[in-house]
């Protein structure tokens, strides 16, 4: 029997797939799902979230009366203190109060985060069940943007506006391609999947799948020894290995883990991002100390941080929590 | 009459002066002074900053045993834990263990820290006195050498292995000049004050004093129309716009305090370096927003945030004390 309000979920809503998982107040794993997010509309946003709540409470028959906190992760800007959505594109969501909607819904605590920053905490405390602590972690993720997120002293790290570890839009190349924020040379027009495959294909590299083309073909046709895909793949590392440089000598974080779209290419992304850090690894003894390869890796394929992340952001007593809905407007 | 064991001092022991100040245990001011510092050898240092401290104590008739802790910041790195000074070649020291000197000296608790980082804490300080208070504050140093001390939740942080804010070494052009720590196109070779002596030189410039001349000369120069200098410095600010375009980028502090040698040149360095930034803010939205003017400013000529610095990090109650060497030997 389930105690009342002794359950906890967490929810990362994606442009195509919620997932959600259901823990109780010791964190462990009672139910998970996966269901599409229809971002159709505002409401069918909330729709999703919901019905992968319910379906998690369902699982193990319990009702929403018994939901302690539910922590909610989107692509995008969001207030954490009034749980407005400031925008998502991904979602289609602009200006929309999300955390309100869904404490509303289940009468319940629920805290709103940046889905890159609640995988940085699902990272952070994977590694410390596994014993792998470090106080100061980055999580990157590479897809169709770049984002870092950052637990330092073992705290989730927002910054000053929410926009710590923004790091796709540091710029690059000072007359670069023009970026979608309107910059010119952001990391982003180098380093993230759309950038990847427009070089590319500009160079005249034919994808196996022309019709739906991603940055995983052009790492896999690398890997392969396919010339101008290595050429390409060459300048892409070299690039992102400057940005990792930047994130250590700016955070000094111990671990950088690597996720999101592009790096699922696996070992073919891997390898030439290792290789271009080596690369700078020679020129002297500080880069030598401050970029060992050991401090880089993947996020594993079976990891799940992001409902992690956002169940770990509500539940008690972890010392990650930065803002429940319910309490703000209560207080 | 003072109680015992209710005295603090701070210290600044730079390569020139050493600066120190006396407080009480609620930080009130009590003394202040500023001697040469020995750095012919490493006892001229340890000597230097006794007779600072007991010139301190001597201005209010107080003795050692009244003193409760003594905080000290070197420009160089350091380990807080074991209070070594692992290098600061400004002061000749290398691996040398200052912190367990100075505490056997007074058997008082000392902390040792980078000086930059404890000028970060003073700034700090000082802005919450004044009503300004952010919860994320960077200072930049220019001079020498370029670093960031960074105050973050409230708290200094040092990331994992004490590089947190070692910005100078951040590469901003691959395959730039060589900096002294090996590497290529640090921003060092570009933005510090030796870097910009030498471009001028290298492009024709004609200081006022050849034989000294300084950054300050440079902007000053430029400032009074000399198109060589403005070149110079406007290639300079640039770079700099761009590093404090990476700093808000990944740590989206509220506040950037600019300090150090290069800075001295006063509106002559804050003009160009506001404008190159402005030159940012047009290009998009993102960056108008995230890069005001009035996030930056001088570090006024009147403060002292070195010394302040260091002996908040020993007084009781700030939250700021990170180690003490004495505590850490009983441990």
């Amino acid at each position: 029997m389930v105690t009342s309000r002794n359950l906890y979920a967490g929810l990362d809503i994606g442009g195509t797939k919620t997932a959600a998982i259901l823990v109780d107040a010791q964190g462990n794993l009672l139910a998970q799902t996966r269901l599409p997010t229809d971002v159709r509309h505002a409401d069918g946003v909330v729709a999703s979230a919901t019905t992968a709540v319910y379906s998690l409470l369902q699982q193990v028959g319990a009702t929403p009366a018994q939901l302690g906190g539910l922590g909610v992760g989107v692509p995008g800007q969001v207030d954490p203190v009034t749980g407005m959505v400031s925008l998502a594109a991904n979602l289609n969501l602009a200006d929309f109060p999300l955390g309100p909607a869904l404490a509303d819904c289940f009468q319940t605590p629920v805290t709103l985060e940046n889905d890159v920053r609640l995988a940085a905490v699902g990272v952070y405390h994977q590694r410390r069940r596994q014993g792998q602590a470090a106080e100061n972690l980055a999580y990157v993720s590479i897809g169709t943007g770049i984002a870092a997120g950052l637990v330092l002293h073992g705290r989730l790290y927002r910054g000053s506006h929410g926009m710590a570890g923004e790091i796709g839009h540091m710029i690059v190349e000072r007359d670069g391609r023009r970026c979608n924020c309107g910059a010119r040379g952001c990391l982003e027009t180098i380093v993230a999947g759309p950038a990847i495959v427009a070089q590319a294909l500009t160079e005249g590299f034919l994808p196996p799948e022309p019709q739906a083309a991603h940055a995983g073909h052009v790492y896999q046709a690398a890997a392969a020894g396919d010339p101008i895909a290595q050429a390409i793949i060459d300048q892409v590392s070299d690039a992102l290995a400057l940005a990792l440089q930047w994130l250590i000598f700016t955070y000094d974080v111990a671990n950088v883990v690597l996720g999101g779209g592009v790096t699922t290419a696996g070992a073919a992304f891997l390898t030439p991002t290792l290789n271009a850090l080596a690369r700078l690894r020679v020129q002297s003894r500080l880069l030598a100390a401050l970029l060992p390869a050991n401090k880089f890796s993947l996020l594993p394929h079976e990891d799940n941080p992001g409902p992690w992340g956002a169940v770990l952001s509500v539940l008690p007593d972890t010392g990650l929590a930065t803002h429940s809905i319910e309490e703000t407007r209560n207080a």
